[in-house]
């Protein structure tokens, strides 16, 4: 008898979660139909959108089931299989949950993947998985870079945003700004991400945010792409260059807010700038993933991107290693080892 | 001598202007140099971005100077000259100010118009003016509709909006809707203007805007043309459908609020629909004005088009005038007859 040591989300978190938001159970591994196969997941993303599935709010994706074990991404193993390509033995990445064991099915979410072609299967979980594909589609579909622009990520030490400074890099930017909490992200934006201004962000108002900002920028910023919204966002809206373009990847300031959400205070500097904010979203680019990976791959072999993961043990550990995420105690893509 | 009667910001309204926030002067009309003209303005267009432009902050505008003419569009006609192309008798209409008198330079602001083409010379501060302009060019090139778009209009009943309902109609919209305040103006979107659903935002919350809009549109927006922002905004971020556009043209409900700006507080619906807000100026589009002014003038002809003008009469009554786009007491596109 298998035993499946799974992660459930057992109440909706009211701002940040705690312990008694969820259980950790232990059930047997069920038994498989045709067409299914069993994942041993090895290794499952931790990302501040899971916060968002767990609330009962009309989103791009329908909450978390009450019950049921917290959704995430994982990179594992098909351990026993009754489903055709998915042989014993395969790796495979796919949208699945905090557990250790996760039921497949040909055609459903999970997608092979050959493991040797990289440094470890959690590059699937941040290079070339979700992340890797938000930074690369998120800027370029998105942002529409063109040479010269300077460009500012907010959130930029985290594991999207340190990706998209990069590619900004490759496609032409003439200064990269990016806005990170405490000086030793900050110093790792300059030496390790190759940002060319790093600003921290802890303890500043608006204005003084807004005021580092022009000095970094005195003609504006003609992209931001926008992980953070609140104090961060509205610092950006106010040193917006003409026909600036603004990807909005995510709102990390606000997942844990309980009340009234910040949004966006200072809008009316899109009209003083016929700038735009647009939404964006990893999932509508699935499929052209392979694009993507294709390209990012190379950055990768070539050494002209670099990235870091972090990686906690045991599901055990699943919700403090998910809280680093809004602490900013992680260094790196967040990965939780199962 | 001739006396020119001219309304001056004496002081930076803090919130909704105050009478001792501006002064009535009569002044001698100035001397002409080479190149210039008088006009003896007829008409003023009092508009909700006058606002801002009394505010000491940047925008897309310099702030009028304390001890100015209060800015404003203009119609009127050349009295004395002393510019080619500009003789006695012409009218012309421009950026000037709220004054009896303006000196007009050739290769300047005013452009010489033909007011024997429309029922009345204040057309060209409303429907062939910046308004109409506004409506056309906001609409089409910023919100670019397509055929069956569902339609949602805010500050439906202002000049500028109860065009773009109807430009919205003419360009194949299979829905338009309009958000006003006040019976009688939502009436008006149903029976003058020809809008689908009228919503009447008095006295209502995000909420409650929030369930009508649904009601009214139950597979969400496809375009928002946005004049109001705050409450009503929210409500419309509540409801857009995948890829929807927002123009932003306006924020009518933060103009006079001296306090933190609300801006957008939903913008995480901006990811969930993949959708974006986009400033827009009509300033943008002067090179092109020629061939909106044209259609505009067409669809009037033929009846596609209705609109309506509120004219106040005499300079003392400038500041009261210019109130009632805020209060919502104009019927129409607000004028002050000089």
């Amino acid at each position: 008898m298998t035993i499946n040591k799974r992660f459930l989300l057992a109440r909706r978190p009211n701002g940040a979660p705690v312990a008694d938001d969820f259980t950790l159970v232990s059930e047997e591994v069920p038994a498989l139909s045709d067409g299914q196969f069993l994942i041993r997941n090895r290794f499952a993303s931790l990302d501040p959108a899971m916060r968002g599935w767990m609330d009962d709010a009309e989103s791009y994706m329908p909450p978390i089931p009450l019950g049921a074990a917290v959704r995430a991404s994982t990179v594992g193993e098909v351990v026993e299989s009754k489903a055709e390509g998915f042989p014993v033995g395969q790796w495979v990445t796919g949208l699945n949950a905090i557990e250790e064991y996760s039921v497949g099915v040909a055609g459903g979410f999970s997608q092979p993947i050959d493991v040797s072609m990289v440094p470890s299967p959690t590059n699937f979980l941040s290079v070339l998985g979700a992340v890797g594909m938000t930074a690369y589609f998120g800027y370029l579909e998105v942002c529409k870079p063109e040479p010269g622009d300077v460009v500012l990520v907010t959130g930029a030490a985290g594991a999207v945003g340190s990706l998209v400074g990069q590619i900004a890099k490759i496609k032409g930017a003439s200064k990269v700004i990016g806005i990170a909490g405490g000086p030793e992200k900050c110093a790792r934006l300059i030496e390790r991400y190759g940002f060319d201004v790093a600003i921290d962000y802890r303890g500043k108002s608006v204005d003084q945010l807004t005021a580092e900002l022009a000095a970094a920028a005195p003609n504006g910023v003609n992209i931001i792409f926008e992980n953070v919204g609140g104090d961060i966002l509205d610092a950006g809206l106010n040193n917006l260059a003409m026909n600036a373009r603004i990807g909005l990847c995510g709102l990390i300031s606000e997942y844990n807010n309980a009340g009234a959400k910040t949004g966006a205070r200072n809008v009316w500097q899109l009209i003083v700038k016929r700038a735009s904010i647009t939404g964006l979203l990893v999932a509508d680019y699935v499929p052209r993933f392979m694009e993507g990976i294709v390209e990012m791959a190379g950055w990768m072999q070539s050494g002209k991107i670099v990235f870091d993961e972090h990686i906690d043990h045991g599901i055990d550990n699943a919700l403090p290693a998910f809280l680093r995420l809004f602490s900013g105690t992680n260094d790196g893509k967040m990965v939780l080892a199962l």
